[in-house]
């Protein structure tokens, strides 16, 4: 796709809309490797913002990193029932390795308990080892047939929280203190509201007692699973024998968690606020927050304006905000305006003579309007402008999103046409019985994407499922997902 | 091993000294996959402080982190004659993924030159693209027979820098520049003298014009390569048809770099500074930089010693030092000074009922005596503790090295005698011929390390070659090498 073409609009193509964002804004590039993706500069500044805001709410609880080896032994896997049935599937297998055929192949990590639990049993023999709170950052494949850029590819980055605890009551309070963080990072960095709750059996992680996951509706009013938190009970403890003595002297096995979010946050990310434009950036995340435009007709003015932009984005950065100058003589502002909209860039400094005369800048934010401010006291003002664009991006998506929900379902018949029509999220009690969810997702392709926390519970409560019109044993959340 | 036993020491075994030292400060694990390693919380952050201050290092000088595929299609490794033979023997292959053989088998990188290469022909068009200056931190594997923890591991963590210019010597520049980093991060942050030069043809990279080099010189006196910059000319820009149009309109190959360090840093980090006692960790890359350990006997005097320690420590952790107080209840003060020597803690700070009562704790150096200073003032009184040790780690590696390097070597007998006893570096003269250095290899095992950058030449230069007698080329750097 050249630089000169429009995007396709949202409204055209969503699917090709997001691909041009993605490319446009040079997030990503797809590679000669099937299926695996190039994340360039500017989409792995915004994971390197990612990590690092991710990173501090782990160790600001205790967590630390750790590495363990990208092969896991065919064998480990096979170690948890319902774990090798649900990835076994999709590996890639190492046969093959210093030029001779290996007497048991390696599966490159599709996750990584296995291989963690196997050295759990290695460390934790008291209730004094306990608990263990750990995390990686790291790459994972898991074959895929269709793929889509971060949403979906057969390579991607993430981060594995892996715990012990002494007790089911801690490992609990882990997996659920981790949804906390996940769903506040989601709000406050991504700027996407998300629901949260519990998975339903047919959607947990193979090999969890319970999964906890954060839910966010795109602009294609599909949704999106944005990060999960696994209690894994004893399953993996039992598994690979990781038991621990307790105060009592009695020996027990541990109890344990995992959780994660990857690569995938950025397609969320895009998806939940971009626009025909291309890119838009919560400013949190952005890997450029500022773009000063000088503008210039003459050569007289061509030097005092460079200068004068200079002196705004060196007064930026030294404020700890990202900033650059476009000085390209060969392109017109105009066009300059275009390429930076689509690349995201929240705040834009338009500073022409007369703005140099006056003492001032024109802000213009990549939503929200534009209007002069002084040239002193400029960091300040931009702070302000970000702090007002981060709230106001939330608020939207959180607005657009309630907007394309429906509660109190009533039955059959409006649920299809809610789910086949524009979508959302749709609201109604469910009975508890798996035939009902599966017969859903049979019609409409729809599943449930949460058994929702109180805090999104409507009320009052549904009292009979939507489906089959027995009595609802809880209220559940349906929508296509990606 | 038992956190009980004392460790093996460096006189009677410097490598079961290096995995004693290792495993007993909780840097790594063995893992139970072939060759991998586990890198262990106190491990990884050494990892990632090393990161932090080579990340910023690349930043200031205008590259930009992005990430690549894991997975390389083993046609690309041929598509450079010599780098194909250089690590295809060395790869560890997938020929599944999904359940399917694939058509092409897939490598798994050894380095990533060549799917880097496949996108840099795509992305770049005209001297407007250049210079590309990318980084990518990642996990590399490659197959080894004999491994060590973090020296040489089938897997391991390292960044790769890889660069394209409009010119040769644009590209030389390049090369150069960040040799002058990764020398300044050795000394300035792992307090580990190195030298700087050129590697001779037979130990360059495979693919290489010219490949630049960090070396130290370990307590064992052998070479540790700690850091490669390569010049590649255009060898990986004609493999991979990477042209762009020069201004006066001409197409010219592009000119290109890459370079690397990895978590083979940490073991020589360990093997520069540790001693008997176990590791000895420069306060800049310090896990833990800071322990507290309070001192009580009676019941009435514990509450007043942990209440002192825990404000000391919140001092210290309020200026940015890292600290823990050890308040294990069970573990007398002699059995935690010796738990956290083993671990490289650089200051602990001893406070018993005498100190709370005088407003002052026992500084303790793990290397370099202790003395009282007073709590008022602590973080700045800890600082220059801090600076202090990591000046003198410098020097005293920085003479050892210099006490074990021997300069003007008349001639065979004397090379031989030296590297074949206690060794360290040999400074000779060369002939530049690789017979020579071939024989040289075959008779003491050593290799010729560097062509030393001007800082590091003997005057007067050697005139004859130090095995052959003809007159000297250049000058050459011998030792025997991890």
């Amino acid at each position: 796709m050249s630089s000169e073409q429009a995007l396709t609009t949202r409204a055209a193509d969503f699917s090709a809309w997001y691909n041009d964002v993605v490319m446009r804004a040079e997030l990503a590039d797809y590679s000669p490797v099937r299926g695996c993706m190039v994340i360039r500069p500017r989409g792995y500044r915004i994971w390197e913002l990612m990590q690092q805001a991710l990173d501090g709410l782990f160790k600001a609880t205790g967590h630390e990193n750790a590495y363990f080896p990208l092969f896991i032994p065919q064998s480990f896997l096979a170690k948890e029932a319902e774990h090798v049935k649900g990835f076994a599937p999709q590996t890639a297998v190492v046969t093959h390795g210093g030029g001779k055929l290996l007497d048991e192949p390696l599966v490159v990590r599709p996750t990584s308990e296995t291989i963690i639990y196997a050295m759990f049993a290695k460390w934790i023999q008291s209730y004094r080892d306990l608990p263990v709170l750990l995390n990686q950052w790291a790459n994972i494949v898991r074959w895929e047939l269709r793929t889509r850029l971060f949403l979906r590819t057969t390579e991607f980055l993430w981060q594995e929280g892996h715990t012990a605890h002494a007790t089911a009551d801690e490992a609990e309070r882990e997996a659920r203190l981790i949804l906390g963080l996940y769903r506040r990072f989601a709000e406050e960095w991504m700027a996407m509201p998300v629901l949260t709750g519990v998975k339903t059996d047919s959607e947990k992680f193979a090999g969890a007692v319970r999964t906890y996951a954060i839910e966010a509706l795109m602009q294609d009013n599909k949704a999106l699973q944005a990060g999960t938190s696994h209690n894994l009970g004893q399953n993996f403890a039992k598994a690979f024998d990781v038991k621990y003595q307790t105060t009592a002297g009695d020996t027990e096995y541990v109890w344990s968690t995992s959780w994660g979010v990857s690569t995938r946050l950025i397609g969320g990310l895009v998806m939940t606020h971009s626009d025909d434009n291309g890119l838009i950036c919560p400013p949190r995340l952005a890997p450029l927050q500022v773009i000063v435009v000088p503008i210039w007709k003459s050569d007289t003015d061509r030097q005092g304006v460079l200068e004068a932009a200079q002196r705004a984005r060196q007064s930026l950065v030294d404020a700890g905000i990202s900033a650059q100058v476009d000085h390209r003589d060969a392109v017109k502002p105009g066009a300059k305006y275009y390429h930076w909209e689509a690349r995201g860039v929240p705040v834009r400094l338009e500073i022409g003579p007369r703005d140099v005369a006056q003492g001032q800048a024109v802000l213009a934010r990549r939503v929200g309007g534009k209007a002069a401010v002084p040239l002193a006291g400029l960091p300040a003002a931009v702070h302000e402008a970000m702090d007002e664009v981060q709230a106001a991006l939330l608020e939207a998506a959180r607005a657009r999103r309630e907007a394309n929900s429906i509660r109190n379902v009533k039955g059959r018949e409006e649920l299809k046409a809610f789910l086949d029509g524009a979508g959302g999220f749709a609201y109604a009690g469910y009975c508890g019985d798996a035939a009902c969810e599966t017969a859903v997702k049979e019609e409409t392709k729809a599943t449930i994407r949460l058994l929702p926390d109180e805090e999104f519970r409507s009320a009052p409560a549904p009292r009979t499922c939507v489906w089959c019109g027995r009595p609802a044993a809880t209220e559940a959340v349906w929508a296509k997902a990606y």
